[in-house]
């Protein structure tokens, strides 16, 4: 006769393996809604061409927090509603203007520019200068006063094409972008050129946020595509009287209302439980914004679309979160974890996808030991799935003013190859998302919100 | 004192520790000199954008066997060659027609085709004739003569779109292409159209190869656009009487003469072991073929490259291989397996690229047992570059016939999302290649043909 003791090990092996396949078949299950009857990739072709670029504080954004406000109601969520946020009102204006303007060999030549983000304008009668290249920032302190005075810098350094993730190429140059312009300005420059941030040689520019430091002159910022920037090194190299005219007619407009959009799913068994899923609703303004980051936005709200058309009931709440204002304030964010903190909500888990709607790698983990241990507990059901790079940390920007709640904040990973190619450029359109990679990855985040739904992270 | 044998141990301790640092710092050089260094986007570029489509016998092919000629002589490889191969020769003619005639709902309609390579013609004349649809052999057998004499079959099983692998996916609806005509043509059918080998809806054909079984009237074959397939589909559950016309301008004619091409990389150590590594040369008329297989002939030629560029002399003879004829007949493969018979060449691994340029995600490994067990024992020194699927067997179609020969077959593994978005069609294009994904697939490739060439496969 089997002793007691026996009977109980042998209850719990076999309840723990009728759990796994109970997962392992709720996990095929969500994989086989998302790939055959998924809406994501419907769901962001109207967001990029019947909206498109949603810069914060522009019409395009307020149409896209409505959109998503009517498309998750009419998925049948248990709540939708707007987070009133003010944001910061940035507009570009007419196109601006990047011109060589007396070089031996290229003569007078319009280069490839955009203006960045936040910069301020050059007034119509703009800004002609020498130039001075530079690729460090110990470059620029060597040349002093004396070298940039009066002088546009040129910030050539490019993104580092032998790292093998490429958010960390663009960790090692984006520097430059968001601090070249207070830099140069110490020394006295009139204006900054910024090569664009990508490994590859491309014909447009890349736009994106600087930073300017306080009580330090604001000077205007051009990106400068990395094709154009190669050449207008060259021309620089063989003349250094080169002269340089910038003509920027953006301006900051006085803060515009707007709102983060949130939909959820009420928890059946821990609804005071709360687990976020999101991604940014805005984007820059040269582009539809479909993979930054209008991907992770109808990824989110899919998640959530999963769950309800396969008739699963979440034990936890479940919320789909459209944070506005990341790309230049991240107002969305911190306001949410403002009036999340203010209601005293708990917040078991944070999911941001912001890395593009590309092929599944895996997940960016908490920081927190015991979450990271749990989820890579998991990943035998989860590999099968292309997930196999559980190595990393980190969330994502939206949801990072939740740390000091001690939300535990993970990120969907997918491979970041092509990221670079289309990230705050005019190329960031529907056309170069694939449906399946979009598919894949909100299925990604669903299977792995399903388990933390299913489990906790305790 | 130390006892001898301690000694010995302690020496085979640190001398493979010293052998794996030093085949950690070779595969990093490898990848330093794919993505900083490397030319084979530019050599598909040129390959996809100045010759463009090359079929076997069409002038495009013999363009494409010339220009890899002059390209791996241009890069200075120890040997050089054409190795003589007669080659079907299948030629498309004016473009084709798949007309709706009589549709209740769309009245006359053109649909998106193309004709299956190796179709016969249907003559200046026509066919003209009611549709009947199917989605498996069964319903086509039910049916029977009764249903289908005189008729035009329409294939319209999709690919599965739940299954994680693509290539999968395309096994599992690739036998309506191959056989459907003549499995058709049986029961009398005059024509057959056949559903896109496509997950996804798309408003173009994929074309490839039908096979015409021996004895059986050789009917024409239409691919049609997914699209189009579902379009068509609702019109004729609308409407019984639907009529079609086909009209196909393609032809077989004599045997054309053309090459595969040869570069090698001659061993130091043991020249006469032979690594070959191979993509194949020709590729469909409709596109430019740059995922199938442009990539992977350049990737072949550029692992060549590398380990001359970075002064690696390989103690095994190296090959690159530009196989032709792939697609409609594998004349190119079975020559050289052939003349490495007749040559009593010994070649001691053999590894293809023909699943496109996309980002890595492993190799598919030799059904020798011991040789699969040394490449997996590799994994440490590979997953950092993303290759973590050591899974699956399998080499490619071209290095098949050298099974017979005991030669370990292997195959590069990329992601396999896109694939079929572009396979076989007019959109197989350079501009869907991404190029760090082109070259971490030939640094992939070298770096495992560097551990092959360092330690074999016994």
């Amino acid at each position: 006769m089997m002793s007691t003791r026996l009977i109980i090990i042998l209850q719990l092996i076999v309840s723990s393996l009728l759990a796994q396949s109970n997962d392992e078949g709720m996990i095929r299950k969500i994989y086989d809604e998302a790939l055959a009857r998924g809406q994501s990739y419907e769901m962001l072709e109207h967001l990029c061409t019947k909206i498109g670029a949603r810069l914060s504080g522009s019409p395009g954004a307020a149409a896209a927090v409505e959109w998503s406000r009517q498309v998750m109601q009419a998925y049948g969520f248990d709540s939708v509603w707007l987070q009133p946020v003010m944001v910061p009102h940035w507009v570009r204006g007419n196109k601006e203007i990047g011109r060589v303007v007396n070089s031996k060999k290229a003569g007078s030549m319009e280069m490839s520019v955009a203006a960045l983000g936040g910069s301020v304008g050059t007034g119509p009668g703009g800004v002609l200068a020498n130039l001075v290249e530079v690729k460090s920032w110990d470059e620029l302190k060597t040349l002093g006063e004396k070298g940039v005075k009066g002088k546009i810098v040129f910030f050539n350094r490019p993104m580092d094409p032998k790292l093998l993730q490429m958010f960390a190429s663009y960790g090692g140059a984006v520097d430059q972008r968001a601090n070249g312009a207070s830099e140069a300005a110490k020394y006295g420059a009139v204006g900054v050129i910024v090569r664009s941030m990508s490994a590859n040689l491309e014909d447009y520019p890349h736009t994106g946020s600087l930073r300017y430091a306080p009580n330090i002159p604001k000077i205007p910022a051009l990106a400068i595509s990395t094709r154009h920037a190669e050449l207008l090194s060259g021309l620089l190299s063989d003349d250094k009287d080169l002269r340089f005219y910038m003509e920027m007619n953006c301006q900051t407009l006085p803060d515009a209302p707007s709102f983060n959009v949130i939909g959820e799913l009420r928890g059946t068994k821990y609804p005071k439980e709360i687990i976020v899923v999101g991604g940014h609703l805005d984007s820059w303004d040269l582009g539809q914004g479909a993979h930054d980051d209008g991907a992770g936005c109808v990824q989110s709200i899919e998640v959530l679309r999963i769950f309800k058309a396969m008739g699963y009931k979440p034990q936890r709440t479940i919320r789909a979160v459209m944070f506005m204002n990341e790309e230049n304030g991240l107002r969305g964010g911190i306001e949410y974890a403002n009036q999340a903190k203010l209601k005293n909500e708990l917040h078991i888990a944070a999911m941001e996808s912001d890395r593009g709607g590309f092929t599944p790698r895996g997940y960016t983990l908490p920081a927190d030991a015991r979450a990271k241990e749990k989820i890579r507990s998991w990943k035998p059901l989860l590999e099968p799935y292309g997930l196999h790079d559980f190595s990393q940390e980190g969330g994502g920007a939206d949801i990072s003013p939740l740390a000091p709640q001690g939300v535990p904040l993970m990120g969907y990973l997918p491979d970041s190859q092509r990221y670079f190619s289309f990230h705050h450029t005019p190329a960031d359109n529907f056309d170069t998302v694939d449906k399946r990679e979009l598919e894949l990855g909100a299925a990604s985040m669903a299977a792995l919100i399903y388990l933390i739904d299913q489990y906790g992270l305790k």
